[in-house]
């Protein structure tokens, strides 16, 4: 069972459970006091079932049941519900008085981005995580329940096979590329990491930010019949890294360090330059990183290629999506050897307030 | 681990696992030879995988990898590979010389169908179930790269959850509806039951269908914002079982004997004449049973609706297709209370061979 209540929200620097189902909704009412309301009963909601209790209600069999059911005997399975506002919530009526974050811009679009409108953004999103796909899926479904008559689900994405670790303690674990990918992302469990490129400081405004974070959602397609037609050796090297060990080229293990100067054979280096650790590395960005959270994806057949829809739910927390998120990407739709293998099909920065304790409320927060 | 080769094919009898993913194929060689070579090709892989080890191949780095590399390290998480074949394959060139089993009819449409042709039939199913889901989509991925240039992708379908118990050892679980599903199943570690209801008799013909079986794949879209807004005794009433013990109604515990003789108050059935459980009772259907191997599915939102595009995987296998499943559909499409919040919008139908042993292939088995 993890905390739903601290100075942070859980989900972002708890161990990256094995899945997600991922949300974002459309305000419908026009009033700040219905929504401010139904934030609060998504609080008091996620706070109940992240214990593993069932939502309660009236035990009248007269009255649909308050809970649904389906996560019934599963236990917490260390659930956790995350939330964020869109940049679209401050422009429409419900939410025009809220302060708008200064990070939360509208993303640019990066070369090769094929975005479906239908998946992307949201005025709010919720990520469900847990280490059992139905509990993920009752999360979201309970709260979508609870938010009847003010939000409707604009999407939901589910994921499995998490490809981030996300603390020490945790082994990297493969994407649907078949390389092990997370291995140098930020460890949750080295709080001056977090401080310096996640959460956002106590002087922050609005208020309800300092603490808090910004969420980057990118659903990436892998074209995995390209990539499994690709020679080995132009894997290894689009990615920087041994397929099977994981090692950096030129080392030995997983995590031996990567050394992007080293030069082999004709005085080339030994990490390509397109390689995707490093054009993705702090060295090659400002000294940036991000906290990575990513999912594999895989929903079936894409109509029209007739290949499989299959690929990466990226998320990513920092502390300002501009200098981290945009400016990475950038550089990687430019440069990265991967980036002819992936098209990036949806789109969504949030902004996730800080924690709360138990005597607040999600929409209470807002208004601080 | 379990056991790929046998009598009968494994993921049949197989305590259910964890997650499935299900695909279907269309068969583009107009080779007969080429097709069974396949086939063969398939076995050999099936079997390999159901190890846990990665697909042999060359360690030349110029070549593309054989195995894609993103179950390694997963073990073999009670991977099972089952295939079968559709009514189509025998219209088709490739399969034109080959005997049609007597029970591959083509199914009938059912009231309230609402099928999608790029979800339903194919030429060829496979069915990956393990206890993880990136070794089932692994599978799936391996067999049809294997495939390429005879067989394309039609549908992949991914489920989560198990619905069905299918041995007696196994704990029933919920499916979306909130209700403990498949609780008087057959149950694989009662032989005799199977000889009845599930296998085909040894003189069977053609004689790879001797110990093979239908499968019948049906996804039921499931209304479950119509379902969540239905009172408790209602839900109870379309289910005929009790919400939180699955008791039968009337009675106390999961497992207590269903008395669809009981009357209760005002001398009315205790369970409605239209519960599912009474519909799809033996009882009610001639003494047929089948073995229903089902998983939960959540792909997003309906476009058309707006509303969770989530249900039942409905899997089950039987001897004769004809008066087991279509005799029980007709009725339940005509009688079951649980009917008007379903929707079925993918289905197909079958047949399984029976197993093979190392020596043999499933190209090789059909020509006998």
């Amino acid at each position: 069972m993890v905390d739903f209540y601290g100075t942070h929200q859980a989900g972002i620097a708890t161990a990256a459970q094995d899945h997600i189902a991922f949300a974002s909704f459309d305000v419908v009412s026009g009033s700040a006091q219905e929504l401010l309301a139904m934030l609060d009963s998504w609080s008091a909601a996620a706070a109940r079932l992240s214990t593993g209790r069932p939502l309660p209600g009236p035990s009248d069999t007269a009255l649909p049941p308050t809970d649904t059911g389906e996560a019934l005997g599963l236990g917490p399975s260390r659930l956790t519900l995350s939330w964020g506002v869109g940049p679209t919530l401050f422009t429409i009526p419900a939410g025009a008085s809220l302060r708008r974050p200064s990070g939360l811009v509208a993303l640019p679009n990066f070369a090769g981005d094929q975005l479906d409108p239908t998946r992307s953004d949201g005025d709010l999103c919720l990520q469900a995580c847990a280490d059992d796909p139905q509990v993920a899926f009752h999360a979201i479904h309970s709260l979508a329940r609870i938010g009847e008559g003010v939000v409707t689900l604009r999407a939901v994405q589910r994921g499995f096979g998490r490809t981030s670790t996300t603390t020490s303690a945790q082994t990297t674990q493969r994407n649907l590329l078949g390389f092990k990918d997370g291995t140098n992302n930020l460890l949750a469990d080295r709080p001056g990491d977090l401080d310096e490129f996640v959460w956002l400081p106590s002087g922050e405004e609005p208020r309800w930010m300092a603490g808090g974070s910004y969420l980057v959602m990118r659903r990436i397609r892998t074209r995995l019949e390209l990539w499994g037609a690709t020679a080995l050796s132009i894997q290894e090297a689009a990615i920087g890294r041994s397929k099977i060990s994981g090692a950096p080229l030129g080392a030995h293990h997983e995590h031996d360090r990567v050394d992007l100067a080293a030069v082999g054979a004709h005085g080339l280096p030994v990490i390509p330059e397109g390689a995707h650790i490093r054009v993705a590395s702090p060295e090659a960005n400002a000294g940036q990183r991000i906290l990575r959270r990513g999912y594999s994806f895989a929903d079936g057949i894409d109509p029209a290629s007739g290949e499989l829809d299959a690929g990466l739910l990226f998320i990513s927390f920092q502390r300002d999506p501009r200098s981290q998120f945009v400016s990475l990407q950038r550089r990687l739709a430019a440069n990265d050897a991967l980036h002819g293998y992936l098209t990036h099909t949806a789109s969504g920065l949030y902004a996730c307030p800080r924690g709360i304790n138990p005597t607040q409320g999600w929409g209470e927060l807002l208004t601080t």
